[in-house]
């Protein structure tokens, strides 16, 4: 089969071979994948990240020879190992959440060189994972299933009510995933910042009530004073959790889903005397993932204007590129068939 | 009257009149006032705050020539001024959440030159604020309400419950009443840590189940795989936010009570991987502070141990001293008459 490899510090298609389901596992065909901000920090920044991993005693997968990444995937049922109940049929769409274990070890699928991602034809996944993809849900919506989950666990994590003021700084994907959330659970101001006026016009679709120009305006300034205020953190930006710590007012909660390499500094007295409280999340609960795939199902989420581009195998480190270079694209989709 | 002054870098007893109370404001007898480690602190970093507080576009108080600070006090009313109802008696014993208004602004008393605090024979509370002692309450017992108070919002601000695993980093009076509310809330295990032998012993007294010794061991190391940790930075020690970030287990949740005036930096990165929390404090809510007092009456602290010392206002700065150079002490309390 076909896989999009990191390797050498480039994105190639290389050809291996299917890989074989163990017990309980399910050879699945990716139907497409969504390339995601994480795979492109991982390809920017493996070795760094292994360095990490390393200075913190730990013996770091291979993020920089030979892997295969890919986690917002929807694929269809191939074959079954042993021991697997096999309820499923071959040719079932499903998507999962994309964990696994190896050896006994948990492993995230596409993050690890021990379990391959969906940037490939085929890939395994427990069967105990499989979540079946209504027959009239489009493909292209059950894909954006993985990044949403993230926006309808980050809500959850902040505790947000509709008293809020929602501030959502960067609207990439994850930013619009959270605005799209906030939306959905009725809160009625929500404030979004991007330096992009493509991604400002997305943050508008996506039901963001006032879009400001972060190079010229505060968003958190934004915030009517005395309202309780809970900011997202989206963009990842090198000096942000400092700055957002200066500007937040008394009580804002900050939820941190940016993702940065770089250490962050800050004044711990300021958030003591403002009583900050600053969550981080990744990934989501089984029900969170369950929860936006019933949102993406009811036609709750504008997931066409959230597919920018589309690419084959062979486009993977060119679509890098886009994603890295410029503001024209939200999520691209990976799709192996594609020419 | 007599007060004790921040002035020059020093703290000296002066003289200045006594205050008068204007509209809704009562003149109240300090019977007893807690040095807190803000205190120390301020004294030590007041001009750097300052700084701070400019650098951020506020006019700050003068917090190095001519503060009176104190906000751990038991006072005695003495006098009412105008539009006080005057429910409790001159003599009535009272404590108080130490926050007034000055020409409309929110203060801290005690913590700003527009509100003197209870380092002082007298001094003014609204009436509003008061909250009468029982009259089979300790006066020593009652000056301890205001740092129970800060437990008992750190722990309800943590969400903590009995299948928590609490570690405490630090023993001073902040760690020992977040040890005593850890324990009467029912939490199992609870792991305190510091430098100094004296403060483990009291630390040990105050419930804890486990106390390590900081140079040699990690108490976040002891906690065991799987649990659920809530981590209590008592300490406002330089870098250890970052180093409670690296050693933290996943999901774990981090109080931070220490107050630092110095940068902290961490690595992000890992504080999402995690997914922890960290949780901001500063002050309570009334209820609080009223659970403090309730704690306390019912005899549900050691509160014998945590008084260390006591002095006149003459030893104020002395007893700043003794609270910055050894680790003899944990709460030393002012009585102005003392001679």
């Amino acid at each position: 089969m076909q896989a999009a490899v990191v390797r050498n510090g480039r994105i190639r298609v290389e050809s291996m071979p299917v890989p074989q389901p163990g017990p309980g596992e399910v050879l699945v065909r990716t139907l497409a994948c969504g390339i995601c901000g994480s795979d492109v920090h991982l390809f920017r920044h493996g070795a760094r990240m292994m360095d990490m991993a390393r200075s913190l005693g730990a013996e770091p997968d291979n993020l920089v020879d030979g892997l295969v990444m890919g986690h917002e995937f929807v694929a269809e049922v191939v074959a079954f190992g042993v021991d697997c109940t096999a309820e499923l049929s071959a040719g079932a769409r499903v998507c999962a959440l994309p964990f696994t274990t190896v050896d006994g070890v948990p492993v995230t699928i596409g993050a690890s060189n021990r379990a391959i991602g969906a940037y490939a034809e085929y890939f395994l996944l427990p069967e105990t994972a499989l979540i079946p993809i209504p027959a009239d849900m489009p493909q292209d919506a059950a894909a954006l299933t993985e990044p949403l989950a993230i926006g309808v666990h980050a809500v959850a994590r902040a505790g947000v009510t509709d008293a809020d003021v929602a501030v959502v700084i960067g609207c990439g994907p994850i930013g619009l995933a959270c605005i799209a959330v906030l939306r959905e659970r009725g809160v009625r101001t929500i404030i979004a910042t991007d330096f992009s006026a493509r991604r400002r016009e997305l943050a508008g679709q996506f039901g963001a009530h006032t879009v400001l120009d972060a190079r010229t305006t505060s968003a958190i300034a934004a915030v009517p004073a005395g309202c309780p205020a809970v900011i997202f953190e989206c963009a990842g930006a090198a000096g942000l959790i400092g700055r957002i710590v200066r500007e937040a007012p008394v009580g804002a909660r900050m939820v941190v889903a940016g993702i940065s390499s770089e250490e962050e500094t800050f004044l711990p007295l300021l958030a003591v005397a403002k009583e900050l409280t600053l969550v981080f999340v990744s990934f989501y609960q089984r029900e969170e993932y369950l929860a936006a795939l019933d949102l993406l199902q009811r036609g709750r989420i504008d997931w066409q204007s959230w597919i920018t581009g589309r690419v084959g195998l062979a486009q993977v480190g060119e679509a890098f590129e886009w994603l890295t270079g410029s503001d024209r694209h939200a999520k691209i989709l990976i799709e192996p068939g594609r020419e």
